[in-house]
């Protein structure tokens, strides 16, 4: 505070002494200029992300709910719905709304302008490093994704994931278009959010419960896998959709050939390129040498899932799944952890930042419209996922409810299609709105259904569940 | 390939239904409208940047140098010297000089306007991400930094530092000013430069050559330690210098005392913290819990080091020597490693890719001053450094070349000056150029010559080393 000239001043005295030089002096300031004041406010950002994802996410974890509802929660508190400590230009936010700046300038005496420029700097910084967040948390799906217990659960789990990617997407699509007048491609866009289902959520309640090698739980977690992989291709489809602006039915075959062949391409060409990845990184020496390859891998697949007009994240699912089946996978697993750690709570965190749940205050008469999509969005969530449990064959006795309820938590997964829908700016902010509430309501509440649908099943076959092993 | 009008034909169909919408679309295209090319950009950027620190690191150990060598080297040969991969505009470059820049335009037909605008939005998140590289490096040092070691050797090692320090910068500073007319901002920040000493690479290769523990190793890293506390107070002095432009006591002054200040007060300070950090990761539950606190007091140090005008590295290694003190110190260093290898390498291969070794061609004759002045610096470097042994005293029999040979290395705390005078933009492109020479010979000539200096010692004392653990 003793200088808050320095920062101002720096351009004046690179011209003052360039004179003097025996070589010109090649940068332009322009750039470089504000670039400390940037790298202030993307730190104080960063700690402001930090500080939400984990108050939000133990205080969600103490309440007995997925910790990643309270990063998102925590993300809605700081953002443009209450603190207005994260906000960003792209939703309508200028530079004097961000509390972040606010404290910039009041530290660095900064101009208008130079506000201006750091925000747009700032927010572009943190919006790739939430970029990198959601790759590197579909990288780590995949790692966690195994593709032979898929065929161990075999075709039950393919048909719960079928029907609970089909009958909520149709479902929810077609009402979004008749009963609210959606166009096309928010109502698309809705639909696919409405398909996914989280199989981080889903698997750790079903540990808690202690249904996890349960025959219903091997069905569920099988069919959370397959639906990852279908609600990927969904979401590359859907996304792709968005960008070109109409429902092109070839272009829907092609990216659903293409998104196919990339994923299963990737696979099968990765059975060779896993000996070589093995080969390599046992050869390498230095610091890094088993997750530097892995990351040049997941990188170099999100840029080429970029490049063809899918998706970044689809590529690095696809690097994931490829490197799960290497003897590297524990190792590598356990070292992406931390980089996921840092990386992915930016994601969901910006998410919640990015909605503004004031436009659901039912105060507002415009915000009526906003509030029944989302009461329909829940009610399709519920019901589409529910009645996949019914379309379980050959299994006599199977818990029919409890597979449906266990497939409905949307969790992160849907918070993925959320956030590209949004930043692609397909999806309006009462659509936004609704879909938060929609994936924070199915994840809140399937815990206590599934408990439910288990205790039930538990009192009619006399193996009753413990209450301390509920809350466990 | 197919649909190369796809994105920018993003802002037409964001606007074709528009219309339809029952809100207002406040989502502005003008900064997302990219949003997916900087991000295709940034993984490819990436991805070279992975592939060039790897290859260098891993042939720069194969031919027995430090592989943070190989780093830079690799950052130079993707940069603007030779491959013109990864460019920056602050160096000059303009989007058609980035090979990247071309890759993207031929994938997405992207106009000339919107290259130029994500070559800007491109560069800005590489270089966010090298800044986030250095700090996580220097909150590693400090966690790796041991207080209690430096007590141990004492005296000895803080001679050793202060010399170290003092002789390098005087006579490089000086010399600079008085041969060869240098400005004195610019002279100041090479004769910093020269007063680092790689702790990394000077306790990797004692460790190497089996004298870790002997007396002369103890008292190498022991004054390693200190002159990586008394460069860290000599980078924030001279970076504020920079700013303000001119040599100004009382500021130097204000500037020593606000940085000792800052890091022995946070030391303080952190013994009560330490307890309050250990009580608050053992109470989390949720994924990150230790990491992530870690990282919000590191960012939050950061912060406060770059808002009160010294530098953000400063308070993330400040955040390090506080955290090592505690008995977390082990875990948060495990999960610590991971991060630092996939952020630590964007910040060398940057600082590689910036400079242009170009303007070291002797043919031009313009750049035989640029050429004099490396070999000046290098003089410098060695001489100042291996005279530090003759400041030990009361140590009857010790190996004073092997001390002051051990100092020699710059390594990566080298590049931390260059790094960061070359973003202020104080240092100019030969300067810099014999900088990063300076760096790269006192880094690849300290192994070789140590390996002498304690053979010559061990001959004289009959105890043999092996040349296999000279290798090993």
């Amino acid at each position: 505070m003793i200088f808050p000239e320095l920062i101002v001043n720096s351009v004046t005295w690179v011209s003052s002494w360039s004179p003097y030089l025996q070589f010109p002096v090649l940068a332009t300031a322009s750039e470089s200029e504000y670039a400390p004041v940037v790298l202030t406010g993307v730190l104080l950002s960063l700690v402001v992300i930090y500080l939400a994802s984990k108050l939000g996410g133990e205080l969600s974890r103490m309440m007995d709910f997925p910790p990643v509802l309270g990063e998102l929660v925590g993300g809605v508190v700081v953002g443009a719905s209450a603190l207005h400590l994260l906000v960003f230009p792209e939703s309508g936010a200028i530079a004097t709304d961000s509390v972040i700046m606010n404290i910039l300038q009041f530290i660095g005496n900064l101009s208008p302008e130079a506000v201006t420029s750091v925000f747009q700097s700032q927010s572009e910084a943190i919006s790739i490093l939430a970029e990198l967040g959601v790759i590197v948390l579909l990288f780590e799906i995949g790692l966690e994704s195994d593709l032979r217990e898929l065929k161990k659960v075999g075709y039950q789990a393919a048909i719960v994931a079928c029907v609970g990617v089909a009958v909520p997407f149709a479902v929810g699509t077609a009402g979004l278009m008749f009963f609210f007048h959606t166009p096309a491609i928010p109502a698309i866009f809705a639909g696919a959010a409405l398909t996914a289902t989280s199989i981080g959520i889903t698997s750790k309640v079903l540990s808690e419960l202690g249904h996890l090698k349960s025959r219903e739980g091997q069905i569920i977690v099988g069919a959370a896998v397959i639906d990852d992989v279908l609600g990927i291709i969904v979401l590359a489809v859907v996304a792709s959709l968005a960008k070109t602006g109409e429902v092109d039915i070839l272009n829907v075959i092609y990216l659903i050939v293409s998104a196919t062949v990339f994923l299963i391409g990737s696979i099968l060409l990765g059975k060779f390129f896993n000996k070589t990845f093995v080969t390599i990184a046992d050869k390498l020496q230095t610091r890094g040498k088993l997750v530097i390859p892995a990351f040049i891998f997941a990188f170099f697949m999100a840029f080429i899932g970029n490049a063809i007009h899918l998706e970044a994240i689809l590529g690095a699912f696809a690097a994931g799944l490829v490197l799960d089946e290497t003897d590297k996978r524990k190792e590598l697993d356990q070292q992406v952890i931390p980089i996921a750690d840092i990386l992915v709570p930016i994601f969901f965190v910006t998410v919640g930042a990015r909605v503004d749940l004031g436009v659901l205050n039912p105060i507002v008469p415009e915000n009526q419209q906003g509030l029944i999509i989302a009461i329909f969005l829940v009610v399709v969530a519920i019901i589409g996922k529910v009645v996949t449990g019914w379309s379980v064959f050959g299994q006599p006795g199977i818990n029919r409810l409890a597979i449906g309820v266990g497939m409905i938590p949307r969790g992160e997964v849907g918070l993925v299609f959320l956030g590209i829908g949004a930043a692609s700016g397909a999806i309006d902010k009462p659509l936004q709105a609704a879909i938060i509430i929609m994936v924070i309501l199915t994840t809140f509440l399937a815990p206590p259904f599934l408990r439910l649908a288990f205790n039930k099943q538990s009192g009619e076959t006399e193996e009753l569940v413990e209450p301390a092993d509920l809350i466990g």
